[in-house]
């Protein structure tokens, strides 16, 4: 039985990783949950998993908790805020930590179970796109395995199974497309956050979802491509595939292509994370192409979505511009769902950060965050000149 | 370096070895050739590669081939017939023997091979079709690896690299539909071999394009995909994917799916059976699904096609009955090409065969060649009764 700690256990992610082990009862045991401010459902999974403890946004919200689950036997340890997400990552009895929080919040907790041994599944993409030179050279230090979560590098992950990673000739990593696919810049003016939030697909979380709809979504997991495998952004491509079906693909110098397919379930990824190298007999819905009977594919479309361009640029710049990059979309996607700036804002405000920031090579942990905070701020404070055109 | 010897050296899979031999001569070192009729191209080849030891049809053409390599220095030893095949095979320093002729002819080299723990890449499918028990059960025994040529059986051998084989829940053989797909019962009568010898995408020879129309070729697919993988026939299922661009898929018991991908080009299947475990780099084209845009699926038309069937049928009754199909199968493709017989008296030829068949259970080998000779006996002897439509 493999015990399990999962940060971000109330988001779409933490959700879907509890309904597996609550399948696979024989195969996992929960002994720590992080969440942010969602007591209800929290409080649900701390009756029916009984993990050791817990940890929420802030102290308010654990006095909150604890009247809440007050009668739970045996009493259940309540941390909070970011000592509280560190104290979880470092269980030293965890067998697999998943990092589902969002955001560059998953960073430090991240890091800390890397210098443990604790194996990773990482649904954080932040962590590898803000610090991926660092905390992959952490897992190495440390021989730590991490094991992608995100349907596409857990789709590559598992098309090299078995083979030799210098065969390696490119990664086709697949994208929906989003919300908006096949519109133009000028269909996309004044498109509304519940517009933008209804995704084809996948049922993910917001932030994801608008990410999707930038494109930016594909150019994050480009650069997590990037430090996961180890690979140039030369031979990192983009397919766009409306159907979701083709989960990514590996093209080896062979010639010869290994894809990963399914339904656009991210119940698969999590669980053959958490199973992994085995895989596990579970109740998803099988794939049936002859139903589907036909894929797609096609160019994306940089020219109305430049977030993938933005993200292929920051990535190799390197140093802290990915951080930066990431950063300044978390927060102009916040803006957005706030109804504070318009969808375009979005690309236009990473790109003025980028421009304004100085890079620096071969940054050390704190020098990301500080870029990460600057970023922030420079939006915040800047906010009257970026979000002008509202 | 690794030897090899090739049993079919002018067909087009031995052409196609040779090619990939020549194009990564730091690799690889023919020393056996063995061929039919066509001296012509034999000569080149033993010019080209100066091979230890060569084999053809017989007596007659050994002395005219004698004759026309004369000047060759070192002098190539010369055999022909069944024993010239069963030579080259037992060739005890050869590292692969590439099994690509066609028929049930090879059967006893292939059996003569494992024996001598000499890896076998094989892309002669009746060796499995006939006496998939018998040649499974001696490569276990001899500890012998069989790596598969064929693009669908290569796509599910490179798909499984990593995997568990009591993970897998259905194997996914792709079919392009072959020439006729679309098409129904009448309009297939009178169709011409010029016809049906049109395979919208791969280049092969002639038999295995006819068994492409008639989707026997795919039945002896499955059959053949049934001993390698050790799958039960209720969990190999056949898909149409008229690009064939995919070229066969590995369903898990987690619903996630492994496809192998690429242009439809028998070089990368070859190239992977004589480099596994590893993946040489090569000149062919790269798979561009952006260029190709769309992807189609569906069912195969059994009405229209039985033979698909057929093979079911015999396959999951066992004992002879594959090995007495495939022949059938052969002896009718071949009235077929010297149009003596109807496209369509074909899968009639077969079934009637199989209708008069008697079954042996756990045949020995001697009885497989049995079965296999009576079939053939059968149709040629009984010409009129079967060919009475003509």
């Amino acid at each position: 039985m493999k015990k399990i700690a999962i940060l971000g256990s109330t988001g779409s992610i933490g959700t879907q990783t509890i309904d597996i082990v609550k399948e696979q009862k024989h195969a996992y045991k929960v002994i720590g949950l992080a969440a942010g401010k969602n007591l209800e459902v929290l409080e649900q999974q701390i009756r029916e998993l009984k993990p050791q403890i817990v940890s929420v946004e802030n102290e308010l919200l654990a006095k909150e908790l604890a009247i809440r689950i007050d009668d739970v036997r045996p009493r259940v340890e309540i941390l909070y805020g970011a000592t509280g997400l560190i104290t979880i990552a470092a269980l030293k009895d965890v067998d697999i930590l998943v990092t589902a929080v969002v955001g560059t919040l998953g960073l430090l907790p991240t890091i800390t179970a890397i210098k443990n041994g604790t194996t990773i599944a990482l649904a954080n993409k932040e962590t590898l796109v803000a610090a991926g030179s660092i905390v992959m050279d952490l897992a190495k230090q440390y021989n730590t395995k991490i094991i992608p979560v995100d349907s596409e590098h857990s789709a590559i992950f598992q098309c090299l199974q078995g083979e030799d990673m210098s065969s390696i000739k490119n990664l086709h990593v697949t994208a929906s497309g989003g919300t908006f696919r096949g519109k133009k810049k000028t269909d996309l003016i004044g498109v509304t956050v519940e517009e933008a939030l209804k995704h084809p697909n996948w049922s993910m979380g917001a932030k994801i979802t608008i990410d999707s709809a930038t494109l930016m979504n594909k150019g994050l997991e480009v650069i997590e491509a990037h430090w996961l495998f180890n690979i140039d952004y030369d031979n990192i491509k983009v397919v766009v595939h409306p159907e979701s079906i083709i989960h990514s693909m590996v093209e080896f110098v062979d010639t010869s292509v290994i894809a990963q397919l399914g339904t656009p379930n991210m119940r698969v990824p999590i669980q053959y994370a958490l199973s992994y190298p085995n895989r596990l007999i579970n109740q998803q819905k099988q794939l049936d192409l002859i139903e589907l009977g036909k894929l797609h594919f096609e160019k994306p479309d940089t020219e109305t979505f430049q977030c993938l361009n933005i993200a292929y640029e920051a990535g190799r710049t390197g140093g802290t511009a990915p951080a930066v990059m990431n950063a300044a979309n978390e927060v102009a996607v916040q803006l957005f769902l706030e109804k504070r700036i318009e969808f375009l804002q979005i690309e236009h405000i990473i790109r003025e950060i980028l421009l304004r920031h100085t890079v620096k090579q071969n940054p050390t942990l704190e020098e990301v965050i500080e870029a990460d905070l600057w970023a922030r701020e420079q939006i915040l404070n800047g906010g009257e000149i970026l979000c002008k055109q509202r």
